[in-house]
Parts: structure tokens; sequence; C-alpha cells
């Protein structure tokens, strides 16, 4: 099976990162920003202001657009789209974490096209180029900063879709760990368990592997379980902090799926989004709350890999049966998302959701029965009821 | 420090890569190809046929020379150059392993700029440019079609020296592990030895390192380690193939020098350059037939992070003496290298020079006095002379 890895994402990392803006901006030709940011911290912390001032110097006009929020919302999109047409706009620089890096894909998309942004998140259109962008990172956690995909959520109907093309990467990516210093601790295990899990998902998938993608998978894995940790333990712990954000691009850029045909599993982001969708939870949280009952319910398709990652990042010893194995791998997984303070069920993440509500959810999921979710096993409605309703705790 | 990571190469890793070669060279709208090889096996076995099928398919035009051989001359690539500019060329496809993709380099950078090409590999100037090239790669070794570096040798005094910008970085490089079985069992090792040295001449470093970098580099070695031992049984085995040539581009990338200021130690590479300046040995056999020498010379710098990697890679104990561990490290890769019948000095690489070769090796290695090798420690042509000397065995 052939595997595309392209990650052409210019990156810089260290303290000094951010002076690079203007110059990354320079070198990209970039004649006029939409700045777009999240929460006004970033405003009140002078970060936009260092930034602004270094298109001054170079000459580079700008407009700021904020309030990206989690689970970026369409409405945004669109006004960042009419916003960036009526100033004529050629860039996009995103300046927080995987809500604005999202939010500006999505209006790089719908900048670049005529027709509805919305029809590259439900599927209905691929897209064909996009408005170049450029990161300043502020959080680490979803890994967009060197990622192909984006997800955006349409407040019509609480469905949060990705769209994953080349065209999105970013050009360039700047990343100061200082900046996560003031991340709170949630946010801090909720991008902890983020990065952990694009490296489960990818883990977890049917085809045969890489052997050297297996280990830098695990490697990746032991890190931010580690400095995930210290992190929490030190909130300005540099060294802990510059780990986990370059955990972060790593995790999702492609790295660690070389060698399974571009393909992971993906089944507990599928079912994820469908409840921050519907419940506005934090994306890392809700995988994690998910994530010991989806294991439970198809380890038996490959117990072994289970097993050989209880070995190899918890130090398991093996014993004569896989599955029991690969049980007590999951058990230590979810023991190091307690370590964290993440939630292992749907009750620790505050969600209760009723039977009919586990329905709509899973017939989301089906994109109302057009599609399974999964590859490590393919899943149907009935599967992913059965998961959401273990998950409850 | 602040770290640049930036490999913007476009790979595809597989069975069927190089049925993309037509597609990619498209895509990056080539007009006219110079394709550069080296051993005229490649167009005896059909691959070169396979290539320019695609092309004149895709109504793209090409001229053909071969002749790179390892230790890649000055003299071809200027004729390449000529041949470039004599058929408006605007694209260079390298098709073999690090000697091919060099030479192709250089010539990118040749075609690009008035002036002499060597003035780059001297120092004397800077290149502002290059041709756009690409890569169908049939050695797992160099890590050259990813990386931003590429060493020439000048046949007038026998000089080796290097060349790095991010502009010959390939726009592509098509990794199928099969073009790999019929390489001869030296040049396999010769190839495993020198992606482990990438890897190491990053590892030793003075600057504080990053340590998800540090487990990445050490996943890496042992997965190379692992698949060098394999490919040597087996030479079809497809998968120790495939995690080998990943790891090539892996191991010379960027991706194992994150978080230390984009510098690692490359001591041994600079003195194998004028080893292999002067006798044409294998780079690979060269790199390994000092690194042993290097290490005992250095060690003392830093000998827990020498410990570290024999605790880490090799399963070494830790003793109370930071000092005996990082000899028993150095033995230990010693004696992985001997596994891999590569040699671990300068008798077993069948070189034997006089104290006045290595008296003139020593100079050349200093630039004729003009600089310093090496940041793990800094050496000076005393320090050179002694490893070199230490080398002999």
């Amino acid at each position: 099976m052939m595997t595309e890895y392209y990650a052409p994402t210019d990156v810089m990392l260290g303290k000094d990162a951010v002076s690079m803006c203007g110059e990354m901006l320079a070198r990209n030709k970039a004649g006029k920003v939409l700045i777009h940011y999240g929460s006004e911290r970033v405003v009140r912390n002078g970060l936009i202001g260092q930034i602004t001032r270094q298109l001054d110097e170079k000459g580079i006009g700008y407009v700021l657009l904020g309030g990206a929020q989690p689970n970026p919302r369409l409405s945004l999109v669109r006004k960042g789209i009419a916003l960036g047409r009526e100033e004529n706009v050629d860039f996009l620089l995103a300046v927080g974490g995987g809500s604005a890096i999202d939010s500006a894909k999505a209006m790089a998309y719908g900048l670049y096209d005529e027709g509805d942004v919305w029809d590259f998140y439900t599927g209905a259109r691929k897209p064909s180029g996009s408005f170049p962008l450029g990161v300043v990172l502020t959080l680490a956690a979803t890994g967009s900063e060197m990622s192909d995909s984006s997800v955006i959520t349409n407040e019509d109907g609480g469905l949060k879709r990705g769209c994953n093309s080349n065209f999105c990467r970013p050009r360039f990516a700047l990343l100061d760990p200082t900046l996560t210093y003031s991340v709170p601790p949630y946010q801090t295990s909720c991008g902890t368990a983020d990065i952990m899990m694009h490296t489960l998902e990818r883990y977890f998938h049917p085809s045969a592997t890489l052997d050297l993608t297996d280990k830098l998978s695990i490697a990746l894995l032991r890190s931010v379980i580690e400095n995930g940790q210290k992190a929490l333990q030190d909130p300005e712990d540099y060294d802990a902090r510059a780990n986990l954000m370059w955990a972060s691009s790593l995790s999702h850029n492609g790295l660690m799926q070389v060698g399974n045909g571009n393909r992971g599993d993906w089944a507990c982001h599928q079912m994820e989004h469908e409840l921050s969708g519907m419940y506005d939870v934090a994306h890392g949280a809700g995988l994690t709350a998910i994530w010991g009952s989806w294991a439970r319910h198809v380890y038996m398709e490959d117990s072994e890999r289970f097993a050989v990652l209880g070995e190899e990042l918890f130090g398991l010893k093996r014993t004569s049966d896989p599955d029991r194995d690969a049980l007590q791998a999951i058990k230590a997984m979810e023991a190091c998302f307690t370590s964290i303070h993440m939630p292992i069920t749907l009750k620790e993440l505050g969600v209760d959701p009723t039977d009919e509500e586990i329905d709509e959810l899973a017939e989301k999921a089906t994109f109302f029965g057009k599609r399974t979710i999964g590859s490590f096993q393919i899943l149907d409605k009935e599967d992913i009821v059965a998961i959401y309703t273990a998950a409850r705790g």
C-alpha cells in the first residue's frame, strides 16, 4: 500500500519564534493578512500587538477578526470569508489553538472558492485550492498547525464535520512554548489527551504497518505522557511545554501513519465529534471518555496490537494470552488518562445521554445511515450505540 | 534556542511509488527534465524506461545523463550544468542513491546561477536559489532525498565539500523499497551505517535537547539496527527494506535535530569527507571506522549522554559511574557496527595512512587552519590528528 507523507509547513520552535512572523509573511509574499484569533486574551497580553508591529515594519496590511471558540462555528467562518473578500486579503494568519486554526482554514477554503464553504465539510464537493495561511500557536493540542485537517461545527443541526486536503496545510507555524505557560490545567490535560489520541487513532489500523512508525509512535506517546504530567505539575516548565507543543504537530502531520496507507481508525474521533456537536464538551476529554469502551469493543480484531502497546509503552509483562494482555493494556491506558485528570466515561465527562440521545448521536455519526466508521474494526450504527452505551459508566 | 524544521518534500512510499513520477512532475509543472542517474543498471533493469514512458505520456521532455558515482565528482556536475543549459531543462530528476541526488542538487544550484558552482561548496558564496528537483530513490543511505544537503568531490585536490540550503530540498521523492532488493550486502551495511550516523551526529550536540527528539532518535536507531540486520539476512524482506528506506529520509530531514538549534556535531562526517576524498572509501564505512575513536576522545564532555544511549538503545545496566557507562555504550555501538559487518578501525576499512597523510587529512579537515570541527567537543587540528591516529587500529 502506498503512503504519502507531505508536511511542507515551515516550523520555527523556540522562545523567539513569534519574532519571525513578519519575515515569514514576507517570504510568503503576503500583501494583506486576515489575522484570526479566539479569545481577546491574545490582544490584552500583547501578542497581537507584537505581530501587527512586525507587519507594519514590513509594510504588510492586515485586518483583525477574533471570536473563534472551541468547536469553531460555521457562522464565524462565513463572517471571515465576507470580511476577507471586502478587505481583499490574500493571506490568513491564525493566532491561537486548533479552533482559530481550523476556523482560518475554513475561511481559506471559502476565500478561494465561489460556492458554499460548508460543501467541503459535508463532502458534497472537494476543495480545489485554498488561500495560504500561517499559524502562531498558543496551545499544544490539535496539531492543526501542520495537519491537512480542519473541523467545523454547523450550529444549524449541531453537526461537526471535518475536511481534509493538503491545500490547507499551513505555510508556516511559529511555536513558542512560553505562550502555553498560561494554559489552565484542564486545557493542558485535554491537549495532552488530544495528542495521544491522534497517535492512537493512527496506531490502530488494519493494514500492516512499518515497524519504524510503530516505534516512533510509542516514543512519542511516552514523551507526551511524561511531559503532560510535568506540565500539570509546573505550568512554566519550558522543556515540558516545548515537548508537548512539538508532539502536537508530529502526532497529526502524517508522520505517525506512514506505512499504513494514510489511514487510521478515527472511530473515536467521529464519535466524539457528535458528542461535542451536541453537548459542546472539550474535544480531548470527549475522546478519552469513549476510548476504553471503543477499545473493549474492538480489541479482538487484533489483540496482539494492543498487547504490544501495553508492553512497549507501559512495560507490562506479556502472558500466553494476547486477549488478556490487550485488556491489561486498555486498563493501563485508562489509568494514564486518569493520571492526567481526563475522564474515562461519559459520566466523568459530565454527560448523561438518554437512550434516545444515544440513538441520535449514533445516527449522526453514520451520517444518517450513509456511512460506517472506523477501520481497525468497521462499526455500524449498532456498534456505535453499544460503545456509547458502554461508555456511560 | 530556535529550531527550524522545514521538510517540504512530498514523499510517496510503497511498491507503486515510481508510477507516480509523471504525475508528480506534472504537478510541479516540469517542462523538460534532466534525468540524472549513476550506473547503467537503472537503464538495463528498465527503471529509466518506466520513468520516460510516463514523461512521454504527460508530454514532458527529457534528456538523460548517467555516470554519477560514489563521492560524486565536480566535473560531472559541470557537464550536467552545461547539458541542462544547452537543452533548456527546467527540472532535475535524480534516479539513484545519494550520489545521483547530490550530483543533481549541485547541477540544480549551478543551473540557477551564473557563477562557479564550486563557490557554494567552498563557502565562498551562498546559494540564492536552485532549479527544482525530484528523486526516484534506489538506495537507503544518505537521506539526501529529503535533506538540505549535498556533498561534492573536486578531483582537483581531492576536496570533498558540502553545501546546505533549503533551496535544494527535493520537491518530491518516490520510495519503492523493492528497488533496493538488489543492493549488495556491503552497500546495505554502508547505508545502514550512514543512517545511524546521521542520527548519532545529531544526538551528540552540546545544547540541551528535546526529550521527544531524543526518544524519536533512539526509536529510529533501534529500528535501523534491527532492520539492517534483517535486510542482510534476506535482501528481499520488503518490510526491512521499507523501514530502512524511510529511516534514511527521517534521519537526515531535520526531524532528529529539532530542539538543538539546528546543530549537530558532524565531526565524524567532516573527518570522513577527507578520508573518502583521499582514499575513495565508502562513506558509511568511513564513518564507522572513525566513530569509536571520536567517541573515546570526546565522551568526557558529557558522559551521561553516552550512558543514556547505552541504556535506552542497548539495554545496558547503569552503574554509579557515568564515564564507565559511556565507555560501555561506545563498545556496544562498535559491536553493533561489527554486527552489520562495518569496520571500526581504519585498518578494517583497508586504509593505512602514514603520519604525513594523517597530518594532511587533518589539515584538510580544518580547511587548512581556517576552521575547527565538531560542537559536542570543538576539535582543532591536534584533536583531529589524535582521533585519526587512534582510529588506525
